[in-house]
């Protein structure tokens, strides 16, 4: 790891069933569950987390972690601790800007 | 990083302009250009890759290296010496599966 690059947290992509994609992930993949309820799901693996999410819920995206988080817009605080704001790149894709600890 | 997981070489995003998506992720990440061309990009991040490509070329997708990657189907050989297929998750996500060197 390079210390002065940005960090990405997580990706999420778009599952229409939680249980039946964290089956297909692990049985696949060598990963580690984190966190499983009937709306999202947290993978980790050797790098960086995978979220499974409805997409009801949130769009597919890339979690940022930069200091400039905030210059994009109100901060939210999550349950997690974690705060962050969501913003479409020039192409439209989603992205979700964390402030570091 | 717990080298019992498997690790995201990278994450693929479309974007209509390489060059522009580049000077945007640029201004707003410390994140360093590996490669550069008319039809993609790939951008260091401190723990992945993310590359920029045209929809024409790549769909958006997310690149694991896992030992299984034969399993899925015919390797394809780039022109970086890499090995990987490309297959969809039951929910319709695109993923390559890079084998490891």
């Amino acid at each position: 790891m390079d210390s002065k690059l940005d960090t990405v947290d997580h990706v999420a992509i778009s599952v229409p069933d939680i249980e039946q994609a964290l089956d297909w992930y692990g049985l696949h993949f060598q990963c580690e569950v984190l966190h499983r309820d009937h709306s999202w799901a947290l993978v980790q693996f050797a790098n960086i987390k995978l979220a499974l999410v409805l997409p009801s819920q949130h769009p597919p995206h890339m979690g940022f972690y930069t200091a400039k988080a905030g210059d994009f817009g109100p901060l939210r605080t999550h349950r997690d601790g974690t705060k962050s704001v969501y913003i479409t790149d020039p192409a439209g894709n989603s992205l979700e800007l964390l402030a570091p600890d």
